[in-house]
């Protein structure tokens, strides 16, 4: 149980830095190394002593990533990136699921959870900026997302009215005219689904085409059912859409479901786009269109504002608006 | 922001009782009344006073719950059925991810991560018996999964062997003779693949249908990638399946999309089963036949033996085999 550094490396046959390097899983280690060298570690049970190292400095070595849901693909996939950004500078995650809720996020960001970390990245659906700033100073923060005001902390996002503009643009730019929207949140007064419906908006106004109040439609929550619920009350209107924006990606799979047993072809009868880039999407037939928000820098920028907190960087909060970018897939321009 | 609970009944015009109620996500309560209570409970800043009352035995409130993967869609709809069931006993719970290494794992049951955590609920990938016999004992342990063996710590699971064996016979009872299984690995001596295979081989044994060992693909992790790869090497056979039995869904939906993107019929040319039950397969086209464990009987069960450890309860570790049942669906029997 006491297996050193240096025990690990003997037995894998590579030096002291190498076993150093797998532990803080450094990219530039060759995957046979890294398997050699893993191995090596689980036949010693060799624990790597970053305890000790954090303890110097008075810390636990533990960062906190409370996200909404964690059974949306999408956070699912930042946490992962997280925690692989988090790992390679020594520090852990444990993650705090939401679920959005009011209480569940003040318990997350001023319970006793808070106290047993060095940090926190936040993605809040219900606090505001004011209650934000009434947090104790002593736990540096860093907000995901669009329900943030400027100043509160620092924070990473992307252009959301930006995404949405580009995905309904790629729909126009195919010839689509009557593009339904769905997702949209009426008691959302500042987050994602109010600047998406804006970016939505805003690509209809540009290309001159009046927008229609019966195409956009509501989502409870942003999963399979309610994508597939909004699509079938589309498909009952007298002049039906031929093309949708969903405004994310589990929307969309929802939707496709209900027009592929409805018998409608997408996408020669309607051509169908989200937000995110899951998985999911990429395996479904057709598969699906989407803006990829880069999850990859989120999550660089996210530990890294918030590892410099922790060093003791002060200074007025940062902005990051992290990039985004079309991917065209089979659900939009078919099977090429 | 020192709202009480007598403030919150008043604002939404209840009993104190019935905000206790809300509270504590006890599911008795409409669905109306409690979003009344959870505006409230905005509105007011209100926050339950869980520290204190955990406080005063020596607790954090906090349990751990440490998952090989999140982007799993079984975990993730796992860990959301863990949180609820805590949820309703005033415990929060705090996730890990261990991507299913070994340094991660020890790192999680013994670094200072589970110094904070008053028990911890945990999938192991690759901690043995032994090591999990020598962990302090005044950590609370539930385990998860097929790589334990009885009389380490309580421990819950489903019985992996009769799940394969179900799908197994639902495709020969369906005519198919050509059954290919897909989630090997080699390595694993006594993990979900190798009990999986065992009941696949089983039910097939039942059948009277021999064996054939290039049916039999591995995968190096249980994602679609690795399901569709595993699919196209399955078609390049000179006599390829009639049916494919995947070890979980994810790689189901993997093989799925290469079965259609090379214009094989599911299930008229090929049936194609999962195992988890995860919603992706509910709205895939064709839906997806799956085995489903009960994770709700798994969540409630996983926490209760926790919460009773916690709690002082002190006996032999206990067992508890939670239910599955086969979930028919068009990938194998069409669209009815």
């Amino acid at each position: 149980m006491s297996a050193s550094l240096k025990d690990v490396a003997k037995l894998a046959g590579v030096s002291v830095k190498t076993v150093s390097n797998v532990v803080n899983d450094y990219r530039y280690v060759s995957a046979a190394t890294r398997a050699r060298v893993r191995s090596a570690i689980d036949e010693l049970g060799y624990q790597p002593n970053l305890t000790a190292r954090h303890l110097r400095y008075g810390r636990s070595g533990i960062i906190g990533l409370a996200l909404p849901e964690l059974d949306i693909p999408y956070f699912a996939e930042l946490a992962k990136a997280v925690i692989g950004v988090a790992e390679q500078q020594s520090w852990s995650v444990l993650i705090d699921q939401t679920d959005g809720r009011g209480d569940r996020e003040r318990q997350t960001v001023s319970g006793p959870r808070a106290q047993t970390l060095d940090g926190l990245i936040l993605s809040p659906l219900t606090l505001d900026a004011s209650y934000l700033a009434g947090l104790r100073e002593d736990l540096p923060l860093v907000l995901l997302g669009e329900r943030v005001r400027p100043g509160t902390a620092d924070h990473v996002v992307i252009d959301n009215v930006a995404a949405a503009r580009d995905a309904t643009r790629h729909l126009i730019a195919l010839g689509r005219r009557r593009i339904a929207a769905i997702g949209d949140q009426h008691n959302s007064d500042a987050g994602t689904a109010e600047v998406r419906l804006r970016g939505y908006r805003e690509a209809l106004a540009e290309a001159g085409i009046a927008p229609d109040p019966a195409l956009v439609l509501p989502a409870m929550s942003y999963h399979r059912p309610d994508g597939a619920e909004a699509m079938r009350r589309l498909l009952t209107l007298p002049e039906p859409p031929d093309a949708v924006f969903c405004f994310n990606d589990l929307l969309a799979l929802g939707a496709l479901r209900t027009l592929l047993s409805s018998g409608v072809r997408v996408p020669q009868d309607v051509a169908l786009a989200g937000i995110d880039d899951i998985q999911d999407g990429r395996f479904s037939t057709p598969t699906l269109t989407t803006i990829a928000p880069d999850k990859e820098q989120i999550a660089e920028a996210a530990v890294t504002m918030l590892l410099e907190r922790v060093n003791g960087y002060v200074g007025p909060p940062r902005e990051l608006v992290a990039g985004h970018r079309l991917v065209a897939r089979e659900s939009t321009v078919g099977r090429g």
